[in-house]
């Protein structure tokens, strides 16, 4: 498994309408374990994404797929900065596919 | 929902321990709606939770849990430091319960 975990932040007053596209924009996505997105308690204009993939290269196709291209053109007027946490291994855990604790 | 984001530093090469322990732990939690463990890409002794619940009351509750307070007795010698990330707001996404795209 891959994970991705980033923050984004949006232009002052501009979370909702890129929260708004980033919802839109979680069709489907082959390989995609768990995508949740949230806003940030301690501030306003920032976003949570964390995601899991089945793999490293489904993560990178994802990127090529119509809506998810799409969709960041639409989100990237509302973006001020995109702040790349961590790249991770998921090795376990509760709410994935297979149900929790497993080893991955 | 309530959402908590967290890394967490082993003391230097225990982090395999550490992970152990801590997937052991997430047996039966109430409210829990995704936890997922994983391992930092670019630290060897760094793991990250990020947590889904239905509300914090769940999150907070599930601290006093008896499976909870014995992983985190055991898990504490290991352990180099606790670096809270967020508390978040889940809004959506993929492989939540109830199915992702959906608004809470």
């Amino acid at each position: 498994m891959y994970g991705h975990i980033a923050r984004i932040l949006s232009k002052p007053g501009e979370r909702e309408a890129l929260l708004a596209i980033l919802l839109e924009s979680t069709g489907t996505m082959a390989g995609c374990l768990s995508y949740v997105i949230a806003t940030d308690q301690s501030n306003a204009d920032a976003l949570w994404v964390t995601e899991v993939w089945e793999s490293k290269a489904a993560h990178t196709a994802s990127l090529s797929l119509p809506n998810v291209k799409a969709a960041i053109a639409q989100a990237m007027p509302h973006i001020a900065g995109f702040d790349p946490r961590a790249e991770t291994t998921p090795v376990g855990g509760i709410g994935l596919p297979g149900d929790g604790n497993l080893w991955w």
